[in-house]
């Protein structure tokens, strides 16, 4: 198991997100967490191609700044509907659309991973489905007030009062959370335990 | 939203499980919990009929010992793999035998959710699919150790250790963590903004 895994080791998550150290709480991970402010533009990539940089980005921003043997562990995560990527709203107004996009719909997630360990880097990202009921505008109205949408990608919160908008998911939930569990417990085992 | 609609209510969880009460707090819920301590005897009616009587029985437990028009709510949930209901485990045996018929496969979680309201009693359930990764013997062990295993429906927690193992859940998350959340906010809209 990953807490067994990583008992030995020095940890870093290069993240700013309080609901991967929440996963980590979790998970029993005891990490030393270092927020990365790296600008993550978005481009005409695949948005997984993307998600994957930008994980890869935020490890080797605090690589060479600390000990060789240290596992330093970098996520970013993408929502993805129709051709856009939907980042973290800048203004009530963005967060309005971005909640109006996403009502009544299926929209994709996706979590970019990067785990380095010695000269080792692994990455891979996990993609899941998830499905809006319909909002009505009272709804967004509401939530927007709950200050939820604010910080998060897509403009929602799939562990707060946004779980109730959501009807289905389809894949890892703790990917649409910020941090794809067992992706990350795959990747594990393969550098550490075969 | 949900904790609009019950913000002038009283609102009562005829439940025991602290995983409910988390997810009412994340939810912004005021609830006065009263945990019910029925006998839930497996039967071979259906997985979704049985866990909706449970719920409902836990609701009826309370009812009529309060006020008339509280808002009551129970909730019953059911792992089932293969025409067997797996309940809590009650022994160390009990957990790795779950967790081994639980190993690779994919198995149903159904939650039965009842909501009573003066003279009005509405029921419903949700179902999810969940697959799990192979397990080793060694992370069967691994995982009794950290005790996780023994309070819940199956052997497993979905939203701690346990989501190491879990590749995929397909439907509502919080169905599988014991509360299905989306579902509750349907049941709500009819009863109460309707």
């Amino acid at each position: 198991m990953i807490h067994n895994i990583l008992k030995d080791k020095k940890v870093l998550l290069a993240s700013a997100s309080p609901r991967r150290r929440l996963i980590f709480d979790l998970l029993g991970i005891k990490a030393l967490v270092i927020p990365t402010h790296i600008d993550e533009p978005t481009t005409l990539e695949l948005p997984y191609i993307q998600a994957i940089k930008h994980a890869k980005n935020k490890v080797m921003a605090i690589s060479g700044k600390i000990d060789e043997d240290a596992v330093i562990i970098g996520a970013d995560t993408v929502v993805y509907l129709n051709g856009m990527i939907l980042g973290k709203p800048r203004s009530r107004e963005d967060a309005t659309d971005y909640l109006r996009i996403l009502s009544g719909k299926t929209h994709s997630v996706y979590t970019g991973l990067c785990v380095k360990h010695c000269q080792v880097i692994q990455c891979d990202y996990a993609r899941s489905r998830v499905t809006f009921g319909e909002l009505s505008e009272q709804d967004i109205e509401e939530y927007i007030i709950t200050r939820e949408p604010f910080d998060k990608a897509g403009a929602y919160g799939v562990q707060g009062f946004g779980s109730q908008f959501i009807t289905r998911i389809n894949g890892c939930y703790f990917n649409v959370m910020g941090f794809p569990v067992n992706l990350f417990y795959q990747l594990l085992k393969g550098m550490f335990q075969e």
